[in-house]
Parts: structure tokens; sequence; C-alpha cells
């Protein structure tokens, strides 16, 4: 996330806001955001969401998720929006939305999407 | 992604591979490589696999894609196989697998999937 | 749906509800009503709504879904909700949520999807 | 499954196959097999598949599925395959295919997905 310049915005229970500003290291040739970036940002958003469900020395990592993209990601930045669906003793289920914003009002989908993330102890690399 | 560093190393009709190195800009705190860049290259890998079964002016765009992350990105480089299930008229659906290889020999099955792509005139930027 | 005992309770535009009464044969030994129906009126509740925004001699075919499964799906009956995140002029994409009800008031959220449609002529069987 | 008419046919480890015979019950107006159908026998091989490297006393239940139904369902019966891509102390991942076979030879891929399974005590409804 820091490697793509994306920052929180928004942190409340069971709901994460992350933006990422329109860059060229992040852009193609059309234009638009990568795909890869979008994604990117959707699934830090979902993570981060299942966190904060979670007591501080608890780790989430994504089981899965699958994404469709819906329209070009042009704009100014991306902002993507995690919310859980459902927090398990294991297993959290969350959705991921990715708005594009342009000129500070308008605002499109441009992905959509569902991911699964397994709780970890924070030393453990992966449990799953 | 070359803003990630990747590069097509295999390319059959129905099927590419792409290989990433493991650099300090695409890798987490824990040295494996994040989940992000392997979903990045496992869809880019799938895309160029549907671009060999068409003409040359064509283009595809990723519909959706869901990816299981099954094991930490840890090794050398990642390598990424995007395989075509069904090449049709207007879509085309691949498999991707991401494969981590370490000391040239080790490897080990860290990411599959499932994608969606729809084929696009080459001047158009997405159609659905 | 009419093999399951399936019925449409609601159509606006985008959004679609299918209600499944808990019978015997849809349900485990459990007494939860099996995934596999729980995934086909999702699937029914998506397509359906895809269809409130075409012209009537339209017809869709499922390209793709995903669906999770949260809950044990106990409950006098089911309600799945079919809506509309995107209609494209070739491709369609929908929310797939169901509950279940019981006592006729307390809702459980327990399977929630995402879904990508294809839009057909009447009398073509499928395009993809 | 039952409820279905579908039997397993095959069993080893980590690979389960299930058939499901052509039925005017599980079948649509066109005469192919209904997607809810198709998805619930490619839910219950993986599953199978999953159970297949436990001890006798475990259960699995599906977390998510993702299915891209990839041609029409038309043939004497479905072969559905389930293969464990990963088997986890927690979690299972499987490959879903399903066949539609015709004329005891001809087959064609009708739908190709991916699911993730958790691990429950036989005695727990569902843990996740």
């Amino acid at each position: 996330m820091t490697h793509l310049g994306a920052q929180i915005t928004s942190m409340a229970p069971g709901c994460v806001h992350i933006v990422l500003a329109a860059r060229k290291e992040v852009s193609q040739q059309h234009g638009y955001i990568h795909a890869g970036a979008t994604s990117a940002i959707a699934d830090s958003a979902g993570g981060y969401a299942a966190l904060t469900l979670f007591p501080e020395d608890c780790e989430v990592l994504t089981v899965e998720f699958k994404i469709n993209l819906l329209a070009p990601a042009l704009g100014d930045h991306l902002e993507a929006i995690g919310t859980v669906l459902k927090s398990g003793r294991t297993l959290t289920v969350c959705r991921m939305e990715v708005y594009a914003v342009r000129d500070g009002a308008v605002r499109t989908l441009v992905a959509n999407g569902q991911q699964t993330l397994i709780r970890v102890n924070a030393s453990a690399p992966r449990a799953s």
C-alpha cells in the first residue's frame, strides 16, 4: 500500500476507506489507474476493516478475493471502501467497493468485490 | 506490469508465463511478495493468454477475477501462468496459477485463480 | 427455481426478491437449507434483476458467480435479493444476498455473492 | 445431492468424481441441465475431495465458491470433478470442473470453479 502511495482516510468499526491518488506510476497507457492497483487497495481496505473488529495483537491474511472491474478507473483519485459482512471467530468476509472520484465530486463505482480473510496470531506467518 | 518489473518468459497459444523477481518494492515487511503484486501478474498472465488466441488488433479487458492466496509468496521470483479454459467470441475464461520459485528449483503454488475477460476493439476503452 | 419451489415476491427496476420455503426436499440432515438451493435462488434473483433493465425479448445467462456461505441457512424461509451494480450493453454485474427468516421477523444474512451475466438474444442458447 | 439424484463414481486421495444423470427435474426449458444443479454437484465434488484427506470424524463446510458457466450443460449426464489444490490445517482449496458427456464419449467442459472449505468438528454445525 505504501509502495502504491495509498493511505487510510477513514476507519470505523467494520468499515475502512483508503484513497489512492492517480499518479503516472499506477496508471496505464490509456490514463486510467491499473487494475492491479485497484485490486490492491480494495484488498487492503477489506483487510483493515476486518482488523477494526479484533484485539490489537491480531493479524488477518487474505484467503481469497473476487473482484469485478466495472468501469475504467479514471479520476483524480480512487477511494476503496472495505465493509465487514460477517466477522467470525476464524474467518471474516468483507465487501470491497472502489470509486473513481473526479473534480472532487463525481463518483463512479469502478470495481466491486468480495473477500475472505483468516485471523492469525500476530507472530504466525500464515495459518491456513 | 512494467511498473512491477515483471516480464513475459513464455508465450504459447492459450498459455503465457510471467516472471516477477522478488524485490524490496514488491515485498512486505515479512519478506514475501505482496498479494497485490501476486494478483497483478496472475491477472496479466491470463490477459496475455487470452490475446494469443485473437487477431493482432484485438484487446481484452478483465471483467472479473477470483484468486486464492494459498501460501506465503516467498522465493527468488514468482512465476504466473495464465491458461485459457474457454475462448469464446465475446468472453474468455482463464485459469491463473502463481508459483514461488526458490533456489532455481523448489516450486510452491502460492496462488490459484480464475478470470473472465471481454474482447474489445483495439480503439475502444471498455465495452462491458 | 420451480423445481425448488421458489417464487418471486418483489420485482423493481434492478432489484428482485425470491423466496424459498424451507421444505424437507431442499434441506440437509442438520435441518438447514442446502447450499445448492441457497446458491440457486441467489443466482436466479440476480438474473431476474438484470432482466428488469432490458427490453422484454432479452434473455441473460450467468457467466459466473461467487458466493460466500456465511451462516447456516436455518429458518422458515430464505429470501434472496438480487441487485444490479452495473448494467452494461453486454454484461451485467449483480450483488446477491440471501437471508434466512425465522418467526416472520428475525433475519440473518446467510449468503452473499456477486454475479456476472451476459445479455443474449432470446433465441440464442449461449453466446459467450 | 441425493435430492438431485447425483452419485459419487470415483474417490481417490484429493480427487472425487460425481455423476448426475440428465433428468427432467434438473433440466431447463431448453433441455440443458440447470446451472443450480451444475453448481451443486461441483460444490459437492470439492467438499468430498477435501474430506478424503482428513480423518474420518472430520467434516468440512463450504466457505465460498466461484464458478464460471462455460457452455450449455447438454448431455446424457454431467461429471463433476473436485480436486484439492491446497489442504491446510483449517482451510482447503479445491478446483471444481464439470463436464457434460454425450453418447458415452464426447466430453465438454461446461463449468469450472474454485472453492474454499473449512474443517469443522463433526458435531459442530458451522464454525466460521
